[in-house]
């Protein structure tokens, strides 16, 4: 068992506290800015709350950085200030490299949870895959035991392989979110629920679960469907930014004709 | 229980003539221009296959023309050419309008079940949504009543809510699978296995469920994240056509921006 500092009371700090907590972890300080949210969430896990960095604790075997990007390396330096010989830093962003951690501390790595957190909903642990990344083989096998303590699904990825997850993640979630509020948007214009499309949206998933994205794609620009293509963009008339986003994804999938369909 | 016959055995074809005739309906015949694939499909539903208009039932209750859209046209001529005085011409295609039947029969309508047919997969006709409309209520009565007996989810939907269907299902499901395909390239180009990302694809899915997908966007254009975006879109460089793709839905996304988040 490990003991842990989380450094950031937000939406990822709140539930990695609660899932290192609940297996059995301790959970040694909680540091935020703002001291109420560190005491509100110090609270849940038994740990001390701070909000000024001078009261860290210096023995902590792992300190978990849990802020936002454009806060990272300024967090990263006042944690060299004070000094940190044995412990290992780690942030937990998906777009963060981890050199900035480099000539700042011996030990450093990445604590990645590739998930979207909102507070008002529970993270399921056992669904999620946790990336992690070490600059050294013992401080990269400390993070694949903790991770491993709370999440069957880690992998091991470098700071290349966890950009390249981090715009693959921005397409399959941030981007196919938008294109389901595209099709809300145009349903509530035209008085048609939106909660006919469902079954759709759940069959194109189920289908990606067990196939090649390229091999099962279907649709008038797959089909090199004109007619149809045409049809959709004149409906789209009032609609200029979205036909523009309706054209170009038409024709990048016109592109992959040459994909075998299964 | 009704008669039908099927005109089109193709994917869609074969999937309803299954579950009709498992529903209890008379397949009397089903046609295809080439016969050996209607003598495959009638064989399992007890039906005569046909290859000629002229050897067409003139008795059955309900036509259903499950042939490519820009077939349907030209069959309904050869219906018309056979001189249908009772039955219900109806076809299953989302974006053609029912109007091409208008002049040419008595009783005509749509019978489209929204949902991607692959005749490998069995479809799930409990899930799916049915959408009809019948040029009368007797007609639309019928129609209603037939979709009925096959599936729970049956909706009235005109014209023009089937087209802006139409486009919203091409969103959701042939877009939405193609920025699956985007997203599995270049993983499968930095040695990521896309499989990582399933469980975010499954949890982006749950989510819209049960909101309404513009509350809850997440994501660098959301949160207004420059650095995040240009080092995606620099991570790009080598995709130029993803590259657009990425700004014009960051673009889109970033106009959401006063939609209250939950």
């Amino acid at each position: 068992m490990a003991t842990i500092t989380l450094i950031g009371a937000g939406n990822v700090g709140h539930h990695l506290a609660l899932q290192l907590y609940k297996a059995g972890h301790t959970i040694s300080q909680i540091y935020s800015r703002a001291i109420e949210k560190a005491a509100t969430l110090a609270s849940l896990v038994n740990a001390e709350a701070i909000a000024d960095f001078d009261a860290l604790d210096k023995q902590t075997m792992i300190y978990i950085l849990a802020v936002k990007d454009d806060a990272l390396e300024d967090v990263a330096y006042k944690l060299q200030a004070q000094n940190i010989q044995q412990g290992i830093i780690a942030h937990t962003s998906g777009s963060v490299p981890s050199h900035i951690f480099e000539g700042k501390f011996e030990h450093y790595g990445i604590f990645y949870p590739l998930q979207t957190f909102s507070k008002q909903k529970a993270v399921d642990f056992q669904a999620l895959p946790f990336c992690i990344y070490g600059n050294t083989i013992d401080t990269q096998d400390q993070l694949f035991q903790l991770a491993t303590s709370i999440c069957p699904n880690v992998y091991l990825i470098n700071d290349q392989q966890r950009a390249t997850l981090h715009v693959a993640a921005v397409m399959v979630n941030n981007f196919s979110n938008f294109l389901y509020g595209m099709a809300d948007e145009i349903c509530q214009d035209h008085q048609v629920p939106f909660d006919i499309l469902k079954p759709l949206i759940q069959e194109t998933v189920s289908k990606v679960l067990e196939h090649s994205p390229k091999t099962v794609q279907t649709g008038p620009a797959i089909r090199g469907d004109q007619q149809t293509i045409k049809k959709h963009l004149d409906f789209l008339d009032n609609y200029p930014h979205y036909q523009e986003i309706y054209t170009k994804i038409s024709n990048g999938i016109s592109k992959w004709k040459s994909v075998e369909p299964v």
